[in-house]
């Protein structure tokens, strides 16, 4: 059993909660206002919109250290829609990483929408994770959670493939913002 | 009923043409022996690996004007496995697209493997080829061969979303490259 903390209870956050309670791991959620709470997990997932990292991580960057912490962030420019607002050869996890030198930085969830995460599945498919970090214990810890909670993983590579999660999760998002898809439809992975 | 010509006889290009066919369209396929044949269609596929396009460029830009000119490439570094060999803020279409100012270039095909094509099918989903390009006509006239070959079609947005589906294409041939998928599964899209 994983200890697993989930900062931020919005769809993504419940969603996320909900798969690894079915798992039957012990879960611990963190508001806004619960800033003043230590973080217990060993997995501490960073289930907040990509604007909002940085007060986090200067918040609980310390506590953070020799913990498997997952990026989940589309680091979407909202206000236009059309392009990332990271460096075109970098990503956020990259950044978070740089960020969280004695973490081990994963990233993960950003390519599946709330609803796939909460269902479990996709259309006719099991929804299925992309993993992608430079520890592999970190990526083999994270990918339990999801199996023991019902769901399909694949690590994808090393934090490096971040960018191309970051690319499938923005180009995910702008097909379902211009009514080409549906928030509760998207990606699949047949594997 | 639209013109198609296919530069390029390999797998990808074969399973193109037997989608045109499909559809009742009429299709022209030209081998690397046919370098002195003249291109017919109105919709051009060049259905050949990254590093050829430069040499097609060069026999054929100046015939391809006021043509659709379909863009499938992955420009995979090939040697390492671990990038793309176009600039990080830009995509092999969008260099395709510069050098052919007076062309229609739209991206399509890279992020499905040949044997979904055609299929018809990726594991229970039917195929869906994303599209992206600045001409909507260029884009419907495809769509129209896609569909009436039995495939899905999403319009993907402007050629710049051809960045991310050249970042969908490299993970999705390094996922099988890796053995996390087979050549015949990969993404699908619900929608």
């Amino acid at each position: 059993m994983a200890n697993i903390s989930i900062i931020g209870s919005g769809n993504m956050g419940q969603a996320i909660a909900a798969v690894a309670t079915r798992g039957n791991h012990d879960v611990q959620v963190l508001q806004h206002s619960d800033n003043d709470v230590a973080v217990t997990g060993d997995i501490v997932v960073l289930a907040v919109p990509h604007t909002a990292v940085e007060e986090i991580l200067a918040l609980r960057g310390d506590s953070l250290a020799g913990k498997v912490v997952v990026d989940i962030t589309n680091p979407v420019d909202f206000t236009t829609m059309d392009s990332l607002v990271v460096a075109a050869d970098s990503s956020k996890a990259a950044e978070i990483a740089a960020a969280l030198p004695d973490a081990k930085v994963v990233k993960a969830f950003n390519t599946n929408f709330a609803s796939t995460l909460a269902e479990g599945t996709v259309g006719p498919l099991d929804t299925t994770v992309l993993i992608a970090g430079d520890d592999d214990d970190a990526k083999s810890a994270l990918t339990e959670v999801l199996t023991s909670g019902g769901l399909k993983a694949i690590d994808a590579g090393a934090l490096k493939r971040a960018r191309e999660l970051e690319a499938i999760g923005f180009l995910q998002i702008s097909l379902a913002a211009r009514e080409k898809l549906a928030w509760t439809e998207g990606f699949g992975v047949i594997h």
